[in-house]
């Protein structure tokens, strides 16, 4: 169901293209990860687990654990303090250890740039994120960044093992090991063995400023990257910016056991419940579910059919110039997947 | 001297300048931190200093330390375990607190954007530059971001006294504290209560991330920013790369006992000694240093040259997109400046 408008449009609307290719025995197989905000308390939804850990239904949890898949619109963390970010809880807590955003400019929606086509691939378990923080005395704190071999050599492998898959050519490796000479270090070399494996794909390394400023002048110049947790945030959200931003955008969390499609953009309280929110980001995080899950030819209608509907531009969200609402958008693309 | 052309033009040009407005009592100010890469062997003018800790010539240090201002040209860092970065370290044994890096649409040299005015100001001192890291066991690394009250407070303080003495409106603090709650959360407390004593300087918080996205879309939404270090080496290189490149932009590191000016380029050994290098960088770092010096007319009549030669776009070096030497390119902004 749409966040924003608050129907259950979008989920109605996934089911509706399964059931309609004939694909009854998918649909157990998707969990839609949806957190209503309710109009007066916004947390009210948001229960804290019975392990204390993080607040996400317990339900929802068993859900993905039982089907291994799932499917989230935002989460917003009750603000205050001791609560870790619920998003941050899920990639833990399931163990979803690659975090895929794949960033291409939409034909008919303009931006600066016109031939963007990059994925950030992103550690998605450590590294900034550990949550290790200490004050030392007064007034010096130290955070800690932790880089472990496994998780760094998974992700790498898995970035080559994305681009052989997905027919890419390079993969990039980000850091700044001219500075964390350590711990970027060690995340670099296990690229450089993951690089060994996949000789027929192309290897470079580049440093994180490095690649700031040529991503904003010519992002052709990249292809896949790999990194770090934190300079995949940073990274995944300049390269969103490129293509129209995080409205646009789909996001995949991948794991051993399981894996959790997203829209990364906010829970927009400030149009909850007026039908106006672009569901672009949530659909395209659908369809690569879809792909994950070997339903390629049904991710490729539902895809087709929003890249269609943007390019007309007769229905658009606010956010992207228009006036439509967030169902009439919606309509159009279920009408497009009728009649393919 | 400019370290491509390896002729003495830039600081005679500097010279120049200084003699032809009368200047020669400031002259004895200037120091230009030359690091001049030999035709063969490229490490042997980086003599290790006597306390071993840094390789810049001693004499280098001691001007830096007698007439606390210098202007430096790019550094190259020989490669090989055991070497600091020996930017960073002139900055830390300087102890260059705030690392300010104006970046400005050129006019006449057209990117995607052309209405680029932003300034970022970067703790220069600690963050993850800390140099702390261990590894815990085989495979598992950390490194230490170190954030303290005093360095947060003074660059904060720096960031919004800048703002005020260079008319700007407003100062945006930069942070992942929504991740890094204690270290960043210390930087941004002290961001607020800087603010506090800057009533007429707007004051806003944003994550990084949404910087970053925000950014390539509308650079237009900020103004002064200021950060941990690592965030200000991304973004400085960031917006660098908005309005043209590390080619275009100077820089500047403000100590309470000192001043260095830097261009931050490379030392792009691969057109050394081809008088093809663009100059502006260090040009535009020239002009910076002397406004901290309080020689703003100098400042203003040299930059406006500058700016005016790259309008003309009739002398512009490879990079720019034109095919004029570094000498020539030079030799007309020395014209415009003797004309003025
Ligand atoms: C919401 C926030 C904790 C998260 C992050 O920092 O990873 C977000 O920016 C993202 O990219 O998913
Ligand atoms: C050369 C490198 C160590 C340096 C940094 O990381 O700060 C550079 O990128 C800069 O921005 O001055």
């Amino acid at each position: 169901s749409c966040l924003c408008c608050r129907s259950r449009k979008m989920s109605g609307f996934l089911r509706y293209i399964l059931d309609f290719k004939g694909a009854n025995n998918i649909i157990t197989k998707i969990n839609t990860f949806i957190n209503r905000i309710p109009e007066k308390k916004p947390t009210e939804n948001i229960k804290v687990g019975p392990d204390g850990k993080f607040g996400i239904p317990q339900a929802a949890i068993d859900s993905v654990n039982r089907n291994k898949i799932g499917l989230k619109g935002p989460l917003m963390t009750p603000v205050g303090k001791g609560h870790r970010s619920l998003n941050l809880a899920l990639r833990k807590e399931f163990n979803l250890y690659a975090n895929v955003r794949p960033c291409r400019s939409l034909e008919g929606y303009k931006t600066l740039y016109d031939q963007v086509d990059v994925v950030t691939i992103r550690e998605n378990t450590e590294g900034e994120y550990s949550g290790i923080e200490h004050e030392i005395v007064e007034g010096v704190v130290q955070s800690i960044k932790l880089i472990t071999e496994d998780a760094s050599r998974r992700v790498a492998e898995f970035a080559f093992q994305y681009a052989k898959e997905n027919n890419r050519q390079k993969v990039t490796a980000v850091h700044k090991a001219n500075i964390m000479r350590m711990s970027d270090g060690l995340f670099l070399r296990c690229c450089r063995e993951a690089a060994k494996k996949f000789p027929d794909i192309k290897f470079e390394e580049k440093y994180l400023d490095t690649v700031c400023l040529n991503m904003v002048q010519d992002p052709r110049l990249y292809d896949v990257l790999v990194m770090p947790n934190l300079y995949g945030d940073i990274l995944s959200d300049m390269c969103a910016g490129l293509v129209g931003g995080l409205g646009l955008t789909p996001s995949g969390n991948i794991g051993l056991n399981g894996a959790l499609f997203e829209s990364v953009h906010g829970t927009a309280p400030d149009i909850a419940g007026q039908d106006k929110a672009n569901p672009t980001a949530l659909l395209l995080s659908a369809v690569m579910m879809l792909r994950y899950m070997g339903l390629n030819s049904h991710a490729d209608i539902i895809e087709s059919a929003c890249f269609q509907t943007i390019k007309e531009a007769k229905y658009l969200t606010g956010d992207l110039g228009g006036s439509a609402k967030c169902s009439e958008f919606t309509d159009q693309i279920c009408e497009k997947i009728a009649k393919s």
